[in-house]
């Protein structure tokens, strides 16, 4: 058997990693690094070679290197673009294993946040060993995510009282009924999606770039009066270091709120 | 200055503390441990002093004890209730600290999961600081939450394309549309408020009773097919230990599944 952990490594503080984390480093022969090639993210490589120069042991351990599959942003038909890239990923990660592991040893992902949420690395193992991989043995290792670093920083319950909490996309909220946000948490919007519901006054905005990171910026505030703010800090971090992980809390105020 | 520190200590399994969690314990001088009588939740307590076995250093630290305040769960007045239960809350952890804290030091609760979701302690502070306490500063450090130990468990992603995810509670579950149930994961539930949609038949659960802790039971499948067997083990769980700490997944099918 092979086995594959897929740790969560947090959202860019090395000290989010769990203790289970660092077992799991310490026990790895292989570590599987798949890099984005064009997009300027070589902090997000760095961060990984950090934490294996702070947690690896004496032991022994390897890298090996594949490239990310770019997904098809172009393409109008979004499920079926998915679906492509998907299919190569699990084939790029197929090869990494079979060019890289011996029968017994331990493979590893390190995953930013947490491997359950916006990470398509779990999914393309259960294809693998769906397509009858029996060689193939996985198991997850929870990480910090951006929200919980968000709401940290912010000082900010995430539940309200007798209301749910959705987790959303920029996607979805550029093409949802803008009414319908009440306490929404929204991850992966490149594309300032908050903007369609600046005409919200209700609404209150608690946004983070790079939480957790020394790149850190919060910023917080009724949404109509902190939109610009947030877009010029967001067109600054990218024009510096070419891209910015960002995560934000839309929430419909229940009572009136002084504008400060 | 006193400063309160909230440390999420995860759901249950030691390994899922983070570094940050270990190095606040570190520098914690009074560790606060509100206790809940008469619900047999002794466990609860032996894991915080455990952790504090494991992790404190030589440097002398302190535990103080209140008794947290139980909420009116008879009251048809749920919202009063959830008030009431607050302020009587803010008021024992003030007591606390007034009690117990000397200007200058670190005080911490070790909490639950994360202090965000769904623990009062957060909202306590901030409303003992706009009451005027300008002498208690407070650091959220971020945890695990019984939903990441749970998918990690099931080895399930969380998100799906094109979709939202939803947080919610038991409570929200028994008067809510079954109908708009796509991706929700219900916390808090003591009631088996599943049970009110099992006659969705395209419905799956992935259920957790004591995610990452010794006792942890899993189970999953379609929830028609499996809503009995959950009711019998929380019913057995709770006749062993007095409680049962469960999370669960209610998700619905987008292709037909094969009944296993």
């Amino acid at each position: 058997m092979k086995t594959i952990l897929l740790i969560g490594i947090g959202p860019g503080d090395p000290d989010a990693l769990t203790l289970a984390a660092v077992k799991a480093i310490r026990r790895t022969d292989v570590f599987f690094f798949l890099e984005k090639e064009g997009e300027g993210k070589d902090s997000l490589i760095r961060f990984r070679h950090d934490i294996l120069a702070e947690h690896a042991t004496d032991r022994p351990y390897r890298i090996a290197t594949g490239a990310s599959p770019k997904r098809d942003r172009a393409s109008a038909d979004y499920r079926g673009a998915v679906e492509d890239w998907r299919r190569r990923r699990t084939q790029v990660i197929a090869d990494l294993i079979d060019a890289n592991m011996d029968d017994g040893e331990t493979g590893a992902f390190l995953l930013w946040g947490d491997p359950a949420l916006y990470d398509g690395t779990m999914q393309n193992l259960h294809d693998l060993i769906a397509e009858g991989r029996e060689d193939i043995a996985f198991t997850v290792i929870p990480g910090i995510t951006c929200i919980q670093a968000l709401t940290a920083r912010h000082r900010l319950p995430l539940n309200r009282v007798g209301e749910d909490i959705v987790i959303t996309t920029g996607r979805q909220i550029e093409t949802g009924d803008p009414a319908a946000v009440r306490n929404s948490v929204v991850m992966l919007d490149s594309r300032d999606a908050y903007m369609r519901l600046r005409d919200q006054t209700d609404l209150d905005i608690y946004w983070g770039g790079d939480v957790g990171s020394p790149d850190e910026v919060l910023l917080s505030g009724p949404l109509d009066a902190t939109a610009d703010r947030i877009a010029e800090t967001i067109k600054a971090q990218r024009a510096r270091k070419g891209w910015v992980m960002d995560t934000y809390i839309l929430r419909r105020r229940t009572r009136p709120r002084d504008r400060d």
